[in-house]
């Protein structure tokens, strides 16, 4: 009982990331504690008392699922950040774990973390006896969830999964960095540019199907790679891996999905091509296992995310939590003695032929640029194509909006635009068609859309995700034939206003 | 009984198409269905089960006044769009046709359309019980409605017209696409524009008086087409044909309109000059028969529409739908097997001439003109105004402001606004005589108004018709008076501070 | 009894027009109906029923104070405009007539009104017995009115006005034309403009004194002329007259004040100084006579209004109206048989050097000019000063702000603006010292209040004028010191970020 | 009884202004009464009636903690301003005194108080017994404080802060001059300033210290001098001393600290630098003293303040105040006799020379310049440094933003901002990380923050003022990371879009 025992060698996924498997025998702290004097009547449990000494930078103690593990040493590679180990550190984590991740990842881990022993079984919380408010107020609202032709447009489903939403995924999801001037001018962008539409052509028969590195699109549109995808309906990625091969489009998976990746590529359609979206850790090895392993299950493209050095402030959902465990009075201030470093901050352009190396013959796009100099740069050391991208306004606060950055381009570098073996996306507050076709006007070849499908996908799962490409294709149906247009090509500058983005 | 009979030979005016009447005899389904096993024990109507059973793509049938009808086949041609069609099958429409349309509309469409049968006895509601709570809250509204002298301003009458108006009128007449920047915009943008008014000027007699295309008008402004009058009123356009001859402007009847030209033109007083729009439908000899008949009833001049190869998404209508029709929790997605274009979507300039040869003479106006370099090409193709519209904001969310085009207009081609044998307005988001004045100083031979005439004629009829223009007219004479002019052909950019449009 | 006898011959003062008084005999009707068939057995006075047949611009009678006026041909030539006449035709207007005129007002008209009778004495109302609830609520607030000191800036003035003010008295001050978009904007042009403050210079004794035309003020601010001050408080325009003297500064008066030339300068002080403002009226020579008497009355300088040529549309007024007296369900609307014309809408130019004649030796100032073409016009036709303004904003909605006329007066002839023998100001939205700075800055050498004077006498007569010169003055005090400038002559455009004006 | 005696030969301070105290007697006024028959049968004391009588400029009595001195000649050299002694005289001012004063400050100015005598005893309050509503508002708000770490940005412990200030320091801390559009504007302007991140650099090691004319900073910002901190919490700006000292920055202390330079230099750490900022008073040896005593407490450098010729107009806090003490109805005006120079108004550039003279060998910074011509004579007059500000917005509203300042000193002067001898500072408005990185991106070597610090005072001391450096250095290290710079003196104009500044 004081061992786990042998685990099976396999592949193991942990949060996203595939490491091998190997044979580990993790020595059960209970029994150690049970021969010294100290402890020695107490019972083969950890107690609540001891569990929450354990909650320091030295000494970091979780109860998961009935058992307690000691994360001390695994807080500084920990992908999610050692903020959130720390925060739930001497106490039972298991709702917060259970929402993200596999129920083995924790086993799988054994390099770095170490089993405890079992918690005081008083303290276990059955299936079921966790639910609270939250979760009745969400069980309410889902059990009289209307049918998904209700929904309008794309901003609609945000404001249904919103009622489907616990707290913390909905902070989650929702937050931008800061105070949030990104992510809204994001949006805002869009409405200061103005179309100068052409009559009389015969658009009988317009096309909003392309191409996206070679991967045929019903639209220029592919699902950018967002985190967690659990917190919001309980298949998560593989949702939206069903919807986006029913709609026709791609979807990039991200390297936190809450899914693994083998169950998200076990999920695809045949022939159905996954982008797969990695954060370079400080572990490079541990990122060149994931690439790896992304090659091996038939990842379609590589997306390396280069705004991420260090991951920004997300003070609306900061406020949440303090609000929510508000400090006792007098309480005095914490002063963080170790930094981690979540991603690697020291990338450069050099590694992109790191990555190329581990992906032979797969297109590498570089995601998350926000100035015009850096495609340049990235065409210059090999990058396929590039997202424009501030991150949905979840890293640097009031970085320009992508457009933005876009029209920069196309007034500086308009060659880089067009057939330059170069493609160039953009992200981030996209909610319509005609958002898209101005993207397109300024030299985008397609555009990603994150929080959208989350949210249609809490809602409506994989049919929601469907619905969502339909709302997008009939919009870009309807605005192409009022532009004036029938293929995506033919999109231009001249079809915009700009004087006012 | 199960025979429709033979229909007298006269001109057959379906929601304003004019077509040809044929001596035509309609089978009675209920006939047939009678001999068949499977309803011989049928009672000789259509029950509520039945009718409902035929609600989808493949067999629309709707029960109007009595009468169950197949339109089936009617949907792809359907003026209105086939979704009216589709949402309003298997259940009784009369509240909603009657609404919209001349009672022998359905008997007129036999090529398209199939008699049934009658409508089980039981189901058919007599007139007045279906009066409703909206009904009730419209009735005891217009029994107090003020007298017209109440109103102030144009945008006042929209305010009282909202509590005449049922949902369904007010949310097809109020709503334009999307989220509806551009409808907001078109008022917004001639707010952006200043006045330098000058003085001292001998003002004494200012002449607000003009011609259109040659027709004589009180102010430069004329009622732009609108379509189904008839739901705000039940004089229809009727009552907008009577006010605007009172009030000296001109009308132009939509091709939609709730009565038929027929009766319009009935109602016009001697002399009086009606515009008539057209869409071409995809059934172009449809077009040409309405065309030809517009012009043996006397139509001053042909305009056509341009921005409508699809019709725009208004979102505002249909949350409205969605919200008092909410579909059931756990319906699954509908996915569209047919898609239907109610207009035809590959006219080009050429077609100009095919107008011009249905209407030897007669001007040809092209209207919804959304970039000046269309200006160039209608002028080209021998179009002998435009209209710069963007639809009232109802088309392509986020076009240009039609302000905004002219002043493109003017910048690029001022040659083509002055003297240049080719008329140009601009409608949407007028709604005071500064605005007039506005248009007219960048080289606007006039504006159309729209939405303000239905607002109008909705609370007071023809008299709110003729109001509106006395409203306008005190308006442009305080206004030229102030800005030292006595005559249109005065105004010019020089009394305009562009700077901020 | 029937007759009202002999008129002393003196100056007669008719709403701040001066003719000349002439003995004259009005026949009384009631005598004359008396002996008519139709009314012999009538009582020797006018029944409600029988004045209010007399409200059509046919026949237009008004009871005052007990007697009715026949005013059908004076509504031609009311300086208020015939509209107020029409309106308040066929009823007892005395509440409102006493609000704005001087008693006798009505007697001295014997041109173009006449005497009918006596109003039936039941309907007379006894002083007091008007007394209605509006008015209980402003003597309850007046009662307990804080002293002038706690007011801190000038907009502090309107908020206590507002409650101190009949509707009637709020709604025409307060009022701009059609949607105020100017005369909002007259005040958002200054925030517009930014401050380049200049340290360190010796501040020690700033001077905010200038002369406007040779008449010292203490500030660069002169109370511009309002009509009706009356309407706020008894001593109407004799209350500022008060305020100005005290505070060292001078008061243009309107033509149409409450309180007669005469009154006014019978309360001016020693020595001061006031101008005259006059409007331009049809009957050129009533305008004469009162710029002669002007003159002979000591008025230091002429002001011609220049931008009412017509009286703008105050939409906000008309709306209290109509809310006020709705007008019944099913009256239709009345069709105007006649216009008139307050202002003379003729003038031009020329008419500068008529004035001129008339006022021989005193400056003349151009009040209302809006483009900066007009100064140019105004210097060459012999004016001296000119006032750059759109009238509050009462007159040609979206005008540009006086501030922005300024601008582009800067911009284009910054020659007319220092020492060229043309003095320039600027009125309308200037309510702090900083916006005085701004518009000396741009080379303005002085600026017009007008509604804050009211509001502050309404609230403490010539106390409130006063205190609103002292608050004024202590900001451009603070202002010149923070500036970094002592006198008034060293502001210029090098103080100031014009870039987002 | 009647003499207070003589005082110690000691430094005396008087609200930061040091002065050698002097032996001196005061003599009673109470004595001298009691031999006049006028007062030969009042009681040894002042009572409320005396004490009220004087209340006017010609003879100011206060009653302070049970004495009452006559401080007429006193007002004109008060620091605070003569108002507030005018306010408060005639009544016991004890509560607001003790909230600013060290307890012997009164008696310290012999030259200019003279001691009246004690005040009736049934009128002096007990400690505890002017605890009022406020009070115990704020005691249980502080009772109930969560702990520092609830604090998630800076702005928060403004939200916190106001529920633990008296109304007073609430509104003297936070209010703006006239409108408060520079203070609003000072933080919008950082909105209006777009980031160009750059990616794929190694920022591994990003360092965010600096030096600030030599003395060492954690971050790129000091504390910006701030007056009367002890409104806040009662250590005053010792509080900052030690704040600051524990987060590695530089607190510069206001001339009108609450605490005495002494005190403030008693509680700095070994080593600790702190700034001094003074104002020149017209009492210029008064300032020279002040400035001899920094120097010999070893102050850093000295920061003229320049922007304060005279003190702006507060109007919020006025209006807080004639809420609160309403002047009773039928109060006359106020019609000032005097002005006071709080300030010397006639400071020039010279002067900075007689600075230099006092406090030789240390840095000069020129404080609160707000065109970037002033910075090119403060290079020429000798000055160290620089603060483009506007004093927060609470001097001369509508000047522009610092940042705007900075912006245009960077496009005329860009020599003037690196590597010139002279460093440049902005402060105002400045609440997160970015604010700082885009400040030093247009060329500021550092900047000032002020109010923040007292609000984190306010809650939780020295403690606060950490936590707000931490959150600022978080905000920056994510921020340069971001941007893809490790060294501030990476940055530099290409990281921005100022195209809406």
């Amino acid at each position: 009982m004081a061992t786990v025992g042998s685990m099976a060698a396999a592949a193991i996924v942990v949060m996203g990331v595939v490491i091998n498997s190997r044979d580990k025998t993790i020595q059960c702290e209970v029994d150690a504690r049970r021969a010294s004097p100290a402890v020695d009547s107490a019972p083969a449990f950890v107690t609540a008392e001891l569990l929450k000494k354990h909650s320091t930078e030295d000494s970091l103690w979780v109860a998961v699922n009935g058992q307690v593990w000691d994360v001390t040493a695994f807080a500084a590679i920990h992908p999610g950040g050692a903020q959130v180990l720390i925060d739930n550190s001497g106490k039972d984590a298991s709702k917060l774990f259970n929402g993200i991740h596999p129920p083995d990842t924790l086993k799988q881990q054994v390099d770095h973390v170490r089993l405890v022993g079992p918690l005081d079984p008083s303290l276990v919380k059955k299936p079921g006896q966790e639910r609270d408010e939250e979760q009745e107020r969400i069980a309410a609202k889902r059990a009289t969830l209307c049918g998904v032709d209700s929904v309008v447009s794309v901003p609609d489903f945000e404001r249904y999964a919103r009622d489907l939403l616990t707290d913390d995924a909905w902070y989650y999801y929702s937050t931008g960095a800061d105070a949030e001037h990104s992510m809204h001018d994001n949006m805002a962008a869009f409405q200061r540019v103005r179309f100068r539409p052409r009559v009389f052509r015969n658009v009988a028969e317009p096309d909003t199907s392309t191409t996206i590195l070679g991967v045929p699109s019903a639209i220029p549109i592919y699902v950018s790679p967002t985190a967690r995808n659990g917190l919001g309906q309980p298949d998560g990625e593989v949702a939206v891996t069903r919807g986006a091969a029913d709609a026709g489009i791609m979807q990039v998976v991200s390297h936190y999905a809450s899914k693994s990746f083998d169950e998200i590529a076990a999920a695809a359609k045949e022939g159905q091509k996954i982008g797969w979206q990695v954060y370079l850790h400080p572990d490079r090895e541990n990122s060149a296992k994931a690439i790896k392993h992304a090659v091996e299950l038939g990842a379609a493209s590589i997306w390396i995310t280069a705004d991420t050095a260090i991951l920004g402030k997300r003070e609306r959902e900061r406020h949440m939590h303090t609000k929510r465990e508000e400090i006792p009075h007098g309480t005095p201030m914490s002063r963080v003695k170790k930094t981690y470093a979540t991603h690697d901050p020291s990338i450069t352009w050099d590694d992109i032929a790191w990555v190329k190396s581990l992906a032979p013959g797969l297109p590498i796009i570089v995601k998350g640029i926000g100035a015009w100099e850096d495609v340049v740069l990235a065409k210059q050391y090999g990058a396929d194509a590039v997202v424009l991208s501030n991150h949905g306004g979840r890293q640097l606060d009031t970085a320009a909006s992508p457009l933005k950055t876009l029209y920069d381009l196309h007034q500086n570098r308009p060659d880089l635009l067009h057939k330059a073996g170069l493609e160039v996306y953009i992200d981030g507050g996209i909610t319509r068609g005609t958002d898209v076709l101005k993207a397109l006007c300024l030299g985008a070849r397609a555009v990603g859309l994150g929080r959208p499908f989350i949210y249609a996908a809490t809602g409506w799962g994989s049919e929601g995700v469907e619905k969502a490409v339909m709302i997008l294709q009939e919009e870009m149906d309807i605005g192409m034939k009022l532009l004036g247009v029938t293929r995506l090509d033919q999109l231009g500058p001249e079809y915009l206003d700009c004087s006012k983005l």
